[in-house]
């Protein structure tokens, strides 16, 4: 691109009035601009998140650094001018990973491979067992997986455009594959990496076991070792597969949702909620998984307060804990807030990656809050987010869906969020810092929106 | 985020029905979803991608690379499938960099610069000269620069939500400071790289020089040389910096449009044009500018092919040469065209990266085209292209609006793209497939819907 015609388009394109001029008119459009226009120059977000997933990287439950990061998470809210800040305790379950899991074809190619997150370990030498290649979990009702290791390698139908939905498909094989195989007398389960990308990153992530079933161990191969394990067994159907978890289950532990607000001058015990989780997976440094909805969660309480902004509501900024891997802290946070009777008008969480937003999913009980957001599309559409779609938010925030106010998701693009989710190369680097910015003004936004007018 | 609730509420905010059961009812929706299915299960795009920037990077008018690229995009526009092909003949300017150039402040610390495109060299054993840094091309009239090597240090503006405003108003600089600079007695030019990054990678891009005007020699520092001599001067403002440039202008060399096109069955005089520009910065690999929008014109002839479609009207792919640095390709084919009196209902381009699209820039010499292409929104909605909007396409389709048809240009997300832009950055690893692929079905599903029903 040159600096000539093509510019003239992209100018041209731009509705300059909305995005510059129409300010002067309309308050709210006003209180948009001036939202933006701070987070766009002075926003710290990307330094914070810099710092967050450098200095506590793999904040799993139960882990030293999700414990160092609660108290960074507590410091920033307090440098940020938060009027109360609250460690909420929750015990939350320890899971650790061990020593580094292997995966192996017998005869020595190693496949490329993590442990699920909550696996049981191998016994001790390991597991040498034949493979049954599968693709879904019906199959196993049909096929005889007794003493073996079952594949499953179901790729995400890639024709849907908004990866999430390929996710939600395919990822049965993880979440219950190990449980299911276990039922059929299998003795181990490895399943495909829920990405789209074709690369050498094994992707983690929660399998659930059942009780009364066998726990038997599980890992996640990358999709290049997953094509190379099926090419191996489409040439040889009894080549045998040798696996190496080390993991180990500990007691609970103690941690805290991490919470910081600012008071509302008119009705302080009616909260608007923005938030996202503090912890991430064991391998991940967690940088758009979810540290950027961290920062940009605690930018919503910096950006009103530059604006000067005295909310009529209390806006409560929570870092939850534990989303990963058992939601007590979304469960703990409701559980108190039910038991205070507090009433949150929203509960906003920011959790699908520091992208560039597009929309907000927006659900009550009545269904009608995203009609009823849309509204202010004239005020967001400057700034790129285009639709209010009906949605439930996010996984900390639903449970507060029974208390009758609404909750919310920020939806960003998300073709790169399944590349990198639960993975070692969730990292600062692609994190781009406009992206992260435009997320944080629009929080901001919506929580203004709905503190001036309610919903 | 994990699997539960979340992906609940992604799922809820997904139009299913448009996205996968409309499909049914309407035969455009089921030509589009067969076109984005076809491209997001089978696409060869982003490996087509990796061979041109790996075999052919730094594709500049005159270089040997340029030559390789236009014989590389032939061939596969033949393999394709194409009806028919052209090579185009276009003389296009020959400018060399020569020895990397280098740029200090005396004394020995290095700016990282890249000098622009077309700057003449420095004299030899280089240019010292004291240093004025200006934010404004005004400020020449009222500043002492003779003999001085004015910096222009104007950041790009952060407000703006789309980058391509900020460039377009930081880009004076570049483009027009050193020709301006030397009326008023300048001896050389730097300039602050036109990027939003803060980082020490120097983007070059063109520069012109007027006639009777001297030509100085002219270079972009990375935004972080920039600051540090910003600081410097603040410091001592009597310092002073060395710059070498060792470029060297030849004569104009031979090249060459690639054409490739699928005849039209009913009306073959009649051109529907999609097209990207071959050529790249020749420190650039030329992944987002432009070689996605080259891969992703020639996937709209093969998705149409492979989708057993037969054209009312001639679709054209055009791999235009020189956008960069002349246009000579733009001019040439619209010349061309105009002599043949050839009919393009629309010329549709592609040149502002690989990032995933979300409207069209259309225009034409009413401007109503736009209007008449968002009865369409409907079936581009399901695939998130949310709108159409005025706009020019871009510079090299620009030359045919004269001749009474549209112009028009696919706007991907843009907040990357400047990162990168016009530097050894803009390598394959910043392009995501699945982000290129639905750049080229967005591409095939409006030229088939113009093929289909006009504009």
């Amino acid at each position: 691109m040159r600096l000539t015609h093509t510019l003239l388009a992209l100018l041209v394109a731009t509705p300059l009035a909305a995005q510059d001029g129409g300010a002067a008119v309309n308050p709210d459009a006003a209180m948009l601009r001036q939202l933006y226009d701070v987070e766009l120059t002075t926003s710290p977000a990307h330094e914070q998140l810099r710092e967050l997933v450098t200095k506590f990287p793999g904040r799993l439950s139960g882990s030293q650094n999700l414990k160092g990061a609660v108290q960074w998470a507590h410091a920033l809210l307090q440098s940020q001018g938060a009027d109360r800040t609250e460690l909420q305790p929750v015990m939350v379950p320890h899971w650790e990973r061990g020593a580094k899991e292997s995966v192996r074809l017998a005869g020595g190619t190693p496949l490329t491979a993590v442990a699920l997150g909550g696996s049981v370990p191998t016994p001790a030498g390991g597991l040498t067992a034949p493979v049954v290649e599968l693709q879904a979990l019906a199959e196993l009702k049909t096929t005889d997986v007794k003493g073996k290791i079952v594949f499953f390698n179901r790729p995400m139908n890639p024709v849907h455009v908004i990866p999430g939905q390929s996710y939600g498909e395919a990822g049965d094989q993880r979440t219950q594959g190990p449980a299911e195989a276990a039922k059929f007398g299998a003795a181990g389960v490895l399943v495909r990496s829920l990405t789209h990308a074709h690369d050498d990153v094994p992707h983690t992530g929660n399998t659930t076991y059942l009780p009364d079933v066998p726990r038997i161990p599980a890992a996640a191969l990358s999709t290049l070792a997953a094509d190379k394990l099926s090419a191996a067994l489409k040439a040889d159907a009894t080549r045998r597969v040798s696996m190496e978890i080390h993991s180990q289950w500990f007691d609970d532990a103690p941690s805290h949702n991490v919470i910081g607000e600012l008071r509302g001058s008119e009705h302080p015990e009616q909260v608007i909620l923005v938030g996202g989780h503090l912890d991430s997976w064991d391998i991940a440094p967690g940088a758009h998984d979810d540290g950027s909805g961290i920062v940009q969660s605690i930018e919503v309480l910096r950006l009103l307060k530059a604006a000067g902004y005295v909310p009529k509501h209390t806006i409560r900024c929570v870092c939850f804990v534990n989303e990963e891997n058992g939601l007590r802290g979304a469960t703990e946070y409701a559980r108190v807030a039910a038991e205070k009777r507090e009433v949150h008008l929203l509960a906003l969480e920011t959790d699908t990656g520091g992208f560039q937003p597009h929309s907000f999913a927006i659900g009550n009980s009545t269904d009608n809050a995203h009609r009823l957001a849309a509204r202010w599309l004239p005020l967001f559409e400057p700034y790129g987010i285009t639709s209010f779609v009906s949605g439930l938010g996010g996984s900390d925030v639903h449970p507060l869906l029974a208390q009758g106010g609404a909750i919310a998701g920020l939806l960003p693009n998300s073709q790169r969020y399944f590349d990198l989710h639960h993975t070692t190369e969730d990292s600062i680097d692609k994190v781009n810092p406009r992206e992260l910015q435009l997320g944080a003004a629009a929080l901001a936004s919506l929580v203004y929106l709905v503190d001036q007018h309610g919903l």
